[in-house]
């Protein structure tokens, strides 16, 4: 049995602290048009991928800080990329800045939402594992604010059936993390859909930092295996306002292989046909976690936030 | 601050149904004598290491079924490998069948012991995560039927503090289970002693199993940098009873980088100086676990054992 979906990463190059929505809002119709010629019906944009990566800079004039959140999605912006999608027929992955009023105060989450091909919104995620600081640390050319900027997701790890299959979502650094994947894949994801923006010097050890291309890679396709699920990352990337972003977006197999993979670090789109049953076989053999898995020995991983030393 | 061992582990090529246990005793102790010429001080050897991969035939004389299993651990024939670890003053993990008597009645387990360098059993592991079956596939060459002789481990994954740091073990297919990583990291753990017996047909399905060396690296990989842990990783290798086992044994750093690795499929040392401080820096910055994680997101994780589809 197959159910095949033509899936596209939407890579997308930098963008500048002064360019407007609309701007961004045409490259990324441009990228749709493409994935549209390329068969694609499906396609993941980028983490916070209206702006420039604005966490890196500290800031502290509320409206400037309000001025790289959605109060609404769609907005009156970011709507052409909506209808775009839909007259094209194409469902999407994006991530925002969202303003949200919510028990009676204003929050801010680092979200994405999954819209489906007739341009409604299906599913919305709030990122978990935000990284970074909550103030500046010294020494760092780029900081990375996001724990000042934004609240941890509260909506957990759901998953949607749409597109023909069960498909979940992450952003950026939550790949990092294998119970993002775990989670969704209790729920039966088939696909994970992951938007980032990843500077070189995301750890500031350059030691580490030499090997962020690596790591990133190294996530996607563990998480992939091990849960036997596609996944689909989409970078902003590039020499965004003097921070690089690596690029590398890419699609994995469940099998942990990368069978997309993107080469620059501008607007670029690839894609591949993928078979939503693929994962099935393992699920029914190496990774059938019904029979294998002994949930009664994982107790720590949910009873410790960090690490005690008892020995 | 660095706190060095100069860590070895020990490939065993194939063991044949009929070899006895001073036959294999004395390829170990071989093995630990160039360990030794080679500065080592830890040796991890594979799992089951003193037979044959017996799981892989359906046995029904408990006579010959018990000739797998040790009751004693030292035995008379396993001692000498104490004694010739202790004279050379390494310490070893190594993985044996256990038959235990316990709550009044006879137990078997799949274990790995950590032994010290004076010869002390200082900690002992029962593998969680049985592959295989519990009666045998139709139209497989070589079964996997470790669910029939063995039950699942029931000492959970402790860590230990020997040999100048964190230590904690698990045992083949435990490998691929991101939790088992991730209960140790949460104790601590700074190094993972894994053997393994890994057949090139283990999931039964072609397009997977021409991966298998694949995902066993992306496995070890993925768990040593997502845990800031290095891994020690020993397989039997080798045309053992007409099965191929992949050898690929490994020494991962917290990088997620492979500092040593075989390269034959026979009897062979690798061995490499590890810091059991290289992975602290990774555990001040991205994956400062008290920071990061978010465990009330992970509920399902202990709350589930096979998937549950609800959309």
């Amino acid at each position: 049995m197959s159910r095949f979906i033509n899936l596209a990463c939407a890579q997308m190059g930098p963008i500048a602290r002064d360019d407007d929505r609309s701007t961004v809002v045409r490259r990324q119709i441009e990228l749709l048009r493409e994935a549209k010629s390329r068969g694609a019906e499906f396609v993941v944009f980028p983490e916070l991928a209206f702006t420039t990566f604005f966490p890196r800079w500290v800031l502290d004039d509320p409206a400037e800080i309000d001025s790289f959140f959605e109060p609404e999605m769609p907005g009156p912006e970011t709507r052409p990329l909506f209808e775009a999608a839909s007259d094209l027929g194409i469902g999407f992955y994006i991530g925002y800045a969202e303003l949200a009023q919510e028990d009676g105060r204003t929050r801010r989450f680092n979200t994405a939402i999954i819209v489906d091909a007739r341009g409604r919104i299906v599913g919305k995620y709030r990122k978990v594992h935000l990284p970074g600081h909550a103030g500046p640390v010294e020494g760092r050319t780029s900081q990375h604010l996001e724990k000042r900027y934004f609240e941890p997701g509260n909506l957990g790890f759901p998953v949607w059936r749409t597109m023909g299959g069960v498909v979940g979502m992450c952003i950026c650094n939550d790949r990092r993390w294998p119970e993002t994947y775990r989670v969704m894949a209790l729920q039966g994801a088939e696909l994970v859909c992951v938007g980032y923006n990843t500077p070189d010097d995301h750890t500031g050890v350059f030691d580490f930092d030499q090997l962020t291309g690596f790591h990133h890679q190294l996530s996607l396709q563990a998480g992939a295996y091990q849960n036997a699920t596609w996944i689909a990352a989409a970078a902003k990337a590039g020499c965004e306002e003097g921070s690089n972003m690596i690029g590398l977006s890419m699609i994995v197999a469940p099998s942990g292989q990368i069978v997309a993979m993107a080469s620059t670090t501008g607007d670029e789109l690839i894609s591949a046909k993928c078979d939503f049953d693929m994962g099935t076989l393992y699920k029914r053999t190496i990774f059938d976690f019904a029979r294998h898995r002994e949930p009664s020995q994982y107790g720590l991983i949910v009873e410790r936030k960090g690490p005690v030393v008892e020995v």
